[in-house]
This record gives structure tokens, sequence and C-alpha cells, in this order.
């Protein structure tokens, strides 16, 4: 028997069905000609209603893939109806062995860039004190839904389903102006707006536009990883920045740079908000020294004792400040939408580069997120989770001061993750293997520091992902294991 | 009175009233506090259901936008719940003008490129000889909505939701290779394929890759622009190969190169198939010179006259070739997915790149795609368009026959368009001009070679947007105009 049902999938036994006969039909286990069971017969077998197996041999009907025979019943139509390569089958043969000299060809830069690893089943573990993926519980998937159903509607599908070359759905771009952005303290018009597959394209489309052989890009130590190894193999030259519990100091090493990567709402890894004084300090030096600052807003919407601090780009009065922004916590990282505010001449640029690059962001994505945002779902849904953190943040604060006392290193008013700084001797790799071989899964810190041997004390406790009733007795656990 | 409702919009009235009150209190004409009309009047005054007006009323409430006061009614929820940056209202100074010399921090390159260019408003023309856009009413929307649906369902968002990194989805990784690749005659293992945002996105990658530094690439003469574009954008040295009715010329030039890009199905933009003898020709040359070969398999489903040709890359048992594929034509090209075919340690470098600079293709869209291959959806709609661009080939060739003797420089078995050389002294851009006044688009063919003066004469005619009932009064009157 070819087919077989399985309910404990998440697919109905209708689509099951219909994929095992097209992948039959492709495979050329069902040649063309075969007879089909009859309707009741299939049904009775895999023991499902006859009126699905009708269904599905009527829609492959439909689509030419089955005929209805006779009065006898159906059967597999002609191949003439689809490619003869179609149902080759798979060779047994492995591919030949490629005599190219790979390593020649290839630039070995990228295999000597270091990145944060988590382990691929982080989610199995009890305590998963893992960073930056969200609580997908929370999202309103029925609103998501809802909001695809209408961005695909005919008419709809009619604005995006051409290549749209280099433009932007103008319904998403609208939303992000008059919506998300005047909450940051930021006002754009059109042509300085740019939407990207999330801040990761944001940045590497400005390295780059900006950071071709050898500029001089200071970039926060410690720091996001994925922004010194995008801005290293675009050709910057690498300038460390010092950062202390105001966030990044402004200093000589800054002022001798070309361009500043900093992420001021809550500085990554180590949570600090940029501190008033330096934001005005950052913002002349810039002006006094024709800087270029580039703003990941990274973690805007998590302020739990107070309103979010607005961003830098709003205070931004000489167009020096490049903003990055993301709807992969807003919304779901997967989705891989962002953008970036810029002055006009910069985001032509970057629309140029963006266009022979990808062309643009999924056009339907684009225009189901616009949908998201304007009938409140987006707001809503960043409230729910605010205020599912929140309650987490506090869990944390708690526990740390009882388990971990002293070893948050700066006053963190918000964000998804806490900065540990280990006693002097502390080896956190070694404290991450521990940890997991008792369930509890944390981040060593050393990949956010330029010289990572500074990092070797330093660890990161991320709460996005771990239900709050298990922080205290995951942070317990920790504790007794350092 | 603040809402109003346009019957016309493709957007229902509930979701129109839902963004209306949404966007007044987010830009501040509903403040805090202020009272809603009771859904009795409101549905009054706007000619509308007073069940919708209640629908949207307790949806705004659900997500604490409104509150039911008391039998008085609605009313805006306190700024409490979102940030007070929301109400800001748009202020009416214009940005400041930027000091910043953008000229001295941007590579000028870009601009310089040539790129196709065609009306934006092409479909309100009677005669849209336009290239490379599909007739989107031939689309199976229906089919896909329903696999969008099953992909985002709870627990299939659970495979999807999170940022996946380098990953792409196994679900579709699987279906290109056991239902797509074997259509071509290929037989890939997962750590050959690597899945991009089109096929432009996958052309970016490779030549990011394998292109620094003036590497000398092979280019076909007229060919695609865009793919010279990306090629010297990342530091290639490109070299002019000659195309004749076999295809692309294997000679000296080319067995001189380190890699040569080729569209082997249909040759861009003259739509020849490279001959039996040009593909072992060429696949030699490869071997004894130690070339790279990129196939661009382009348009491989649309032959007219017999079964496609296999892909180059099935006759490849050393690894040179690097096999791009696009599913813009057989899906729709606002999706930007595509996918690339090669020898896993390049595989591997272009992974790594691909997540420096977007990570992956979203995960929503790669797991729908997948589930409208196996669900035969596919193959159904590429049979579709078959056999609607065969009967407009078809009326082509009648009519280029009757109107523009002599003039199709090749016989064309396949592709979406036909390539026209007319008159020694013919300026095809003038031509464009005075056809699209006469209400006729079509594409002068300079910008597809390397010396534009080279291409005055030649123009392209695409056939897969204009109905097959308008192609031989377009061809008509075309030809009054040469």
């Amino acid at each position: 028997m070819l087919f077989t049902i399985n309910r404990k999938l998440d697919i109905s036994v209708q689509n099951q069905l219909q994929q095992q006969i097209i992948a039959g039909i492709m495979n050329g286990q069902l040649a063309p000609g075969t007879k089909l069971p009859s309707t009741r017969k299939l049904a009775r077998d895999l023991g499902i209603s006859r009126t699905t197996v009708v269904i599905v041999y009527d829609k492959l009907v439909e689509n030419s893939f089955l005929v209805a025979a006779n009065r006898s019943g159906y059967e597999v139509a002609t191949a003439a109806n689809w490619p003869q390569e179609a149902r080759r089958p798979l060779p047994q043969v492995p591919p030949a062995k490629p005599p190219v000299n790979w390593d020649q060809r290839i630039d070995p830069k990228l295999n000597s860039q270091r990145n944060i690893h988590k382990p691929a089943n982080w989610q199995d573990y009890p305590y998963p004190f893992v960073y930056g993926q969200p609580d997908v519980s929370l999202f309103p998937l029925p609103a998501w839904r809802e909001c695809s159903r209408q961005a695909m509607s005919r008419m709809a599908m009619h604005d995006w389903a051409n290549d749209a070359f280099t433009q932007d759905d103008p319904e998403l771009v609208r939303e992000i102006i008059t919506k998300l952005l005047p909450k940051r303290g930021i006002y754009a018009t059109a042509d300085e707006l740019l939407i990207t597959m999330g801040a990761q394209n944001g940045l590497y489309l400005i390295a780059a536009a900006l950071m071709k052989n050898g500029v001089k890009v200071g970039v926060e130590n410690p720091g996001y990883p994925d922004a010194r190894n995008i801005f290293d193999l675009c050709g910057a030259a690498l300038v460390s920045l010092d950062v202390d519990p105001e966030g990044v100091v402004v200093d000589d090493a800054l002022a001798a740079c070309d361009l500043v990567y900093v992420t001021p709402s809550h500085q990554y890894p180590t949570t600090v908000t940029l501190s008033s004084e330096r934001r005005k300090a950052l913002l002349k030096c810039a002006s006094e020294n024709n800087l270029l600052i580039i703003e990941d807003d990274f973690e805007s919407d998590t302020n739990y004792t107070g309103e979010p601090v607005p961003a830098l780009k709003g205070e931004d009065t000489e167009g020096r400040v490049i903003y990055a922004g993301s709807l992969s916590k807003s919304m779901f990282p997967g989705l891989r939408l962002g953008y970036i505010v810029a002055p006009k001449p910069l985001i032509g640029e970057m629309r140029g580069l963006r266009r022979l690059m990808l062309r643009h962001a999924p056009s339907n994505n684009q225009r189901t997120a616009s949908l998201f945002i304007a009938q409140g779902y987006h707001l809503a849904y960043i409230r729910k989770l605010h205020k599912s953190y929140a309650e987490r943040w506090r869990k944390m604060m708690a526990g740390l001061e009882k388990y971990l006392p002293g070893m948050t290193t700066a006053p963190s008013f918000g964000g998804t993750s806490f900065w540990i700084r280990g006693p002097v001797d502390l080896d956190a790799a070694d404290l991450a293997r521990r940890a997991l071989s008792q369930g509890i899964v944390i981040e060593p810190g050393s990949v956010h520091f330029i010289n990572p041997e500074m990092g070797n004390r330093f660890f990161r406790l991320g709460f996005s992902s771990i239900g709050a009733e298990r922080i205290d007795e995951g942070l317990k656990r920790l504790s007794t294991l350092l």
C-alpha cells in the first residue's frame, strides 16, 4: 500500500493524501495509466472519510494529474502532461568528487569570523536563558492570518505580484512613517526610508555603501559580533570604542573615526542606555569631526521602569545619523523585515545596491505587515510582549539579587537580557558547558569582545524565551555551578 | 466627521473603519478619553451595518485601544496604554538640509550602470510587449491562499517563526531536490542547495563569493545587463563573449576566463537555445581550462515545439557548473524566491555570506512555496502558463512573418519574447518612443550590449503580458512605424 495517513502530523488528512499521490506520480511510482484504488476502497483502507478521497481525486483531475477513466474509476494521466524528467528516478551513484580547488577560489575570511552559537535544540532545555528568540506562543497568529488573507486578495495581488525592482510597498512605507517612527521621535519622508530584509540586511547595505577600502568605523567593545563581521567583510578598518555605565565613551578614538556604530537605547550586549549627556556629546563630536553615526535601534520598545528614550535620530538636525530599525522582535524574526532611515542621497545609493542584491523584500509580506500595523495589531502585540517581558524582568532582577548578588554590571531598565560579570577567574565558556548538562542554556560573553580573552568572565542571560515561573529555579541552579 | 467609507476600495468596510480609528488614536486626533459615536449613530452616519461597528469596537477594546465606558458607550483608552510618542503630531518644518557631502562618501559606480527601463504604468497601454512580467490573471490564487493558510498553522509557525540564521526550510529544500531539479536532469543533495531571494540574489551571492579583485568573468554579448552590473560591482573584469544562432561561441576569449556566465536554455535576450555541440564544447573547454560555469536557467519551462532541453548542470560531472534557478516566473516575481545548486564548499561559503547579508529568505514564504510544490499546484500552474504562452508565441510567429518578415534573428522555440533586428539604420530607442505614443510598449535592445551603439537596430518584444487577441493588431501597428 503506497499511502499512509499520520493523524499526529500538523497537516490535514486531505493534504497528506494529495501530497503522497503527487509525490508518487512525480517520482514514477505511479506511472501514467496506473489505476488508483476506488474512493470507497482507499477510504476504507486508510480509515478516512470517502468524501476526503473524492475531494482529493477531483482536485488532481482538475489539475490534470489524474483522469476519471470511466465507471472503473481514476487513473494517472498520460506523461504528455508534464516533462519526462519529472519521472526520472533518483540515481544511486554519488556525485563525482569535484577536482576544482575551492580553497583557491574562495575568500577564507568568512570562516575565521566568530559568531554566537546556541544549541539548535535549545527549546528542549528546561531553563533556556537564550537571547533574541521571541516567545512564539504570545504572537497573535489569528490577526496575522487575517492580514495575510487581506493582502492576498486578487486586487491587492495586482499591486504586488510583479517585480517592483527598486520600489517598496507604499502602504508599508506610509505605516512606518506615520505610526512607528513618530513613536521613536523620528519624522521622515518616503525618500528617506528603505525597507530591508531585517536590521542585519540594513547593516549590510550601509556597510556596502559606505565602508569600502579601509574606512575607519568605530564599534562598541563589547558589541554586536555580526556588525563587526559585516563591516570587516565590506572592507572597514574597525576601531574599538569603550563602553561604561553611561554607554559608549565619547573620546579621541571615537572622534578619529569616519563612521560610528552604536546601540543607544539598550547597548548590545550590556543593555546600558546611553545617558542624555553622552547623547549630546556624541552628536556634538559627530558634527565637529564630520562623523556619520549608525544607530541600531535595537529593543527600543522594552523599557520597564518608564517611557522609552527617543531615538538619537530624532535629535539629528544635520542628517548624520543613519537609523536601522527592525520588525523581527515586534512581528517575528523569520519574517526578515526591517528599515533604514537616512538622508535621501544615501537611501538612493542603498536602493540601487539592494536592487542588484535582491531587488526588494517580498511584496506579499510587506503588504501583510502594513495591514498588521494599520489595524493596530502590531502595537497591541508590543504591549502584550512588554507586559510579559516586564514580569520576567522583575523575576530576573529579584533572582539575580538573591543568587548572583553584585554580578549584574550596570543598572538595566530594559532589553530582554542581563549582562553578568562573574568572578575574576571565571571561565564562562566552561560554565556554559556545565550549565547545559544541567538543562540551563546561557551565552558566554567572549564572542562580544574584539579580543575574546577580555570576555572570559562575562556571560549573558536572556529572558524572552524562558517562562517566568522557571526563572527563579533556573538562576538558583546556575548559582550553585558558579 | 472623522471617518469615511469607500466601497470602491479593495478592503472591507470593517477594516476601513478599524484602520481609521487606529490612525486617529495614533496621530492624536482621538485623544484619550474621547467618546466615540454610539454604534447606532456611527452605523447610520456611515450607512453601514451596526454589527460591523460593534465588531470593530469590540476588537479595539480587546486590544486596549478603547474602553467600554458604561452604558454611555465607548471611549479612547488612557495614554498609559501606549508610548507618548505615538500621539505626537507630525512637525510642520521640513528636515534640515544635510551638510554632509555624500558624493565624497558614496561610490559613484552604481549611478553609471545601465538598466532596463519600462514605463511604470505599462499595464495601462493597449499593446504591452513588455518582458518578464507574468500575466497575474493566470495565477492560481486560491491554491496559494490555501498553502499560505496551512503554513500559518500554530504548529507550523513553531518551525519557522524564529530566526533560522543560516538554515533553509528543510521542506522547501526537499521539494526542490525531489520535484523541481529532476525535471531539469539535476540530482543534488541538501548541502548542494541554497535558497536565495530570487535568481538576482543568487547571482549576487555567486559574484560576492568568487569575483573579487579582477577575476576574469565571461559574459554573453548581448546579455543580461544586471548580471554585468552585479559582476562589475563585485570586482570582476568582464570579458565579452559572442553569441551566434547556436548560442554562446566557445573560443579563445572564453577559454581565457576564470568564470563564464551563460543562459543555455534560452539565451538572454536572443532566446537562442545552446546547441548540443556547443554544450559539449563548453563543458570540455571548462574542464581543460579549469573554468567555472554559471548557468542561469532561465525560462527553462518554456519550450513550445518539444521537450525542454535538460540543464547543463545535469551533464556536469566535475562540479564546475553553478546553477541558478528561480521561482519568480513559476510562482510570482514579488515573492523573491530562487535557489543555487553548486558543490558543497561553495554552497557553504555562500551560506555564510547570505547569513551576514540577510540571514535567509522569509520562512513563511519558504513554507508556503514548499506546500505549493508538494500539492502539485506549482506544476499545474507551469502547464497552464505554458499553454497560454504557447498560443501567444504562435500568434507572435504568425504576426512577425506577416508584418516584420525576416527581422527575427534566430529560430526561437521558446521563451517569453522575440529578439528583433530592425533595418541597419534603425534607431530602436526612437522607435520605442514613437511606439509608446501609439500605445505600444517595446524594449530597445542597446541596453543588452556591452557597447550600446552595437544594439541600436535591435529591440525585444515580450508576450507574457499582452493578451493573445491583441498581438496581431499590436504588431501591425508597430510595423507601420518602422
